[in-house]
Formats: C-alpha cells, sequence, structure tokens
C-alpha cells in the first residue's frame, strides 16, 4: 500500500526522500499528524503553530505557512485522505552531526487513511518501557520515536489500544500516541511534560478550553497509585480525540461522562 | 555533493529512500560507519557482530552477512571511498508505532570520502547537554541521534575536534563520536554504557586487546573531576583511531604515549 500513498516533498510529488537527509540519518526532524474533516485538516492553526515551535527547538526553520497549507490542502482534495502527516527534517547533508550552514529544511507531507479509531471506551495496559528525562527535547514531537516503539511493541492484542508509560521516576506520563488528563472529584490533572513526553495539541486545546470555562487543568505529577484511584482517565490526541479509559487490567472505570464533554469541547472550537 | 554519492538500497543503486520509512518516520534502525584501508572495510567480523547485535536489540532480522559484505565490496571498489557507512531500518510501512510483522527491512550502503581526521592530539570541550538513562537502548547505535546532533551544534569553532558529554548524573560518558578511556597511572578506565551512550567497536577492540595484553580495561564511573585529574585522556572510533585529548579549555596534558600505543594496538590485529 505504501505505493499509492500520496507524498508531497518540498512540493514536488514523490514517494522517497534522499538517503542522506538528516531525518534519517539522525531522526533530526519534527512532525505533525493531522485529521481531515470538511475538506480540510482540523486545529490548522494550532497545528502550525505547535510545528513551529518544535523546529525552533531544534534549531530549524519552519517552512513558511501559506505554502506548507497549499500543499496540506492539495493533499486533502485527494479522494481517502482521512490524515496528514508533515515531517520538516534539517535536510540531506554531508556525514557528520555538525549542521552545515547550508542546509536547506526537507518538508514532507503525506495523506493517509482514515484511523478509523473513534470510539469513546478503551481498554488500555501499562507498558515496562520508562521515558527517560531529556529537558531538552521534553514536549517536542521529534522524529526520536524508538521509545514508542518499544512500549508499542511490548503488546499485540488487538483489544488493548494504548499502553500507558511512566518515566525513570515512575510516574505517568502518557501513552504511546495520546496525552493523559484523569479526573479527581471533577478537577482535571495532567502531568508535567518539561523532562519527557511530547505536549499535544489536542491536549493543549484542553487546557485552554477548559481554562475558559473556569475549570482549570492542573499540571501535576501522577503516580500509578494516583492514577488507579482518579475518578476518570482520559487519553486524547489529534486524530481520536478523547478516549476514556474503561479497563487497565483489573480495574475498571464507570463513565463519568467527562470524555465525551472533552470531545465536545475539541470539536466546538476548530 | 550529496548527488553524487554511491549508494546502494536494498542492493539497488539508488539515491532515496521511501518517505514511510521507518527509519525515517521513528529512527527505527541502526547504523555502522566503517574505515576503508587496502581496498576493504576494517574490521568486518567486528562491524558486522556489532551490526547483528543491535539489530536484536531492535527486533530487527539482520541482512545475511554475505549479501551485505558484498555490496560493502561494491563499494569499496569504487574510487574516492574512504568511509562505507551501513544502516539498516525496520522498513517502510503504514503510520503508526506497531511493527507489523509485514516488514521487510531497509539496508542501505554509503560509500563516503575519507574523514582526514586523521591526527593524533585533539583540543576538546565540554557539552551542556547531558544523555538520558534508556537502559533500553543504552549501547546500540540507533538513528535515534538527536542528542549528539544537540551536543555537536553546541559549537563551531573548527580547532576544537570534540566535545564530552556527561549523563544526566554528571559522569562522564563519552565524546560526541567518540568513546572515551582515560589512563590514571598507567591503568584504563573506561565508563559504564548501560544507561546511555553508544558501545563503539574501537572500544570494544581496545578492550580486547589490553586484556589480551595482561592490562585490563576497568569499567567504572568517571567524574569530571576524575577525568581532569586524569594522566591521559584518550578518545576511540572506528574512523579516528584514538585521539589524545591535548587541551580541555584550561586544561593541557602532556603526551605520554598511551594514543599511540593504542593505535598500534588497534591496527596490530584487523
Amino acid at each position: 500500500m505504501t505505493e499509492e500513498l500520496l507524498i508531497f516533498v518540498n512540493g514536488e510529488r514523490a514517494s522517497s526522500v534522499h538517503a542522506m537527509d538528516r531525518g534519517l540519518q539522525y531522526g533530526d526532524g519534527v512532525f505533525r499528524t493531522m485529521k481531515v474533516r470538511n475538506a480540510a485538516v482540523r486545529w490548522w492553526a494550532d497545528q502550525y503553530q505547535k510545528l513551529s515551535e518544535d523546529c525552533a527547538a531544534l534549531g530549524i526553520s519552519p517552512p513558511e505557512e501559506r505554502l506548507l497549507l497549499s500543499e496540506v490542502n492539495q493533499i486533502v482534495g485527494f479522494s481517502g485522505v482521512g490524515v496528514v502527516k508533515v515531517i520538516v527534517t534539517r535536510g540531506a547533508g554531508q556525514r557528520g552531526y555538525a549542521i552545515s550552514t547550508k542546509l536547506m529544511p526537507t518538508r514532507i507531507v503525506m495523506g493517509l487513511p482514515p484511523t478509523g479509531r473513534e470510539n469513546l471506551e478503551v481498554r488500555v495496559r501499562w507498558c515496562d518501557l520508562r521515558l527517560s528525562h531529556q529537558p531538552k527535547l521534553a514536549g517536542v514531537k521529534h522524529l526520536n520515536r524508538l521509545e514508542n516503539v518499544l512500549a508499542r511493541s511490548e503488546w499485540d492484542d488487538a483489544d488493548i489500544a494504548e499502553g500507558l508509560i511512566q518515566d525513570e521516576e515512575g510516574n505517568v506520563i502518557c501513552g504511546t500516541i495520546t496525552n493523559l488528563i484523569i479526573v479527581e472529584q471533577g478537577k482535571f490533572i495532567t502531568p508535567d511534560l518539561s523532562y519527557c513526553g511530547v505536549a499535544g495539541v489536542a491536549r493543549e486545546r484542553i487546557i485552554k478550553t477548559a481554562q475558559r470555562l473556569g475549570q482549570p487543568v492542573f499540571v501535576e505529577k501522577i503516580s500509578r497509585e494516583r492514577l488507579m484511584a482518579a475518578d476518570e482517565v482520559l487519553l486524547c490526541n489529534s486524530l481520536v480525540d478523547v478516549w476514556r479509559v474503561a479497563e487497565l487490567e483489573e480495574k475498571h472505570w464507570p463513565d463519568s461522562g467527562w470524555a465525551e464533554k472533552l470531545r465536545n469541547w475539541l470539536n466546538e472550537n476548530n
């Protein structure tokens, strides 16, 4: 199926990138995955802002917004595209970690099928892998994703939608593809992402909407025990919106309605 | 210059890799850089063994040795090739971290110019970036190399050959492209790499030769203070052989002859 994908590389229809691209050589780049709805990518302004911030974190010049959006919109125009993925790398250069001033970033825009994972309730598990602390990369959606790959490789039961990951100190940080929000007596709590994890756009939108509605999301440490005792455990990202954790090993949570409420928040403001 | 490189991708002369390759998408792969000498890559057996071990660490099937070596030898046959780089990725697949059983690894063999960095004495500096602890990836030469990229981006003074990097606890681990060995009253010490860093082939060869000669290399923690007080600070990798640190900020070390000795050890046994 990879042959039939819709891909633009630096504005040209292409299926490949140069083997010397630093995205391949070192994972030296960032990415975004965006959901297509009503013939457009959802939350474009937020997505572009986060892409630019992540580029800045690595010292990569972000693509010009109008140019990137025109390519994204061309991709969205093809039938069957449900997800658009954008990758920006530092570009193709000579061997070696040093960053040449001659490097021109590589801009890849891909049209992909819909995820079809829009169920509201999920079963999840704990991952053994612990996220390492790297404050210089934490929060950034960069291309060094081996921790996520290893964590996701811990199970292959299709009934389990997601794995929860702790950091090296045992704090629960996220799922392999989602951010975490727990609810305790009506109070929202999300983990601090200044040492590891990715600060996703869906999480950010929920934080902003909650703030506006006078029900702030608190950034606090969440231990495994605290999570197990929460009234509700929610997972979010740009593709699945909000998942309610219904089952985690022996534990079952009844639906207290927060997942649907947060979904509505996410979708009211796009 | 990237256009003129000699590259084989899965045995075919090519300059590019599929945009859906997990090497690009997630840094999901491993690599080796090997020095060409006397019309062959040096230390092939060690290089292939390490490549296979690193593939195994990620659950990737390594390329068959005879096949890979025949491609490497074809590349070495072209004029001007001083370095061969081999990348093995998990292959090109659908979006998502989950590993499909249908994935076929991608094998990339590249011919590159000589490094021309075979000086014996170098000036180095300290890097601010600290390596994070990830025992599931430590020692492996995988494609998630943003920490090295960020560390290397801390200086652009061409007179400084290398930067020394500490881990999150302050132990000195390596340089951005080299392994570290210090000498204290004739005793060799190299850092433990079970939490971070890459266990390189040159370091491994020095450890084995030293053992054979009855002068073992001890694996111990090396603090910044311990390094500064060492009689000799040595850096090694497959391309530069052994560098003697002559200068580190205000500190100067006289040549006590160990670097040349270790170079000879490395080159006696290939």
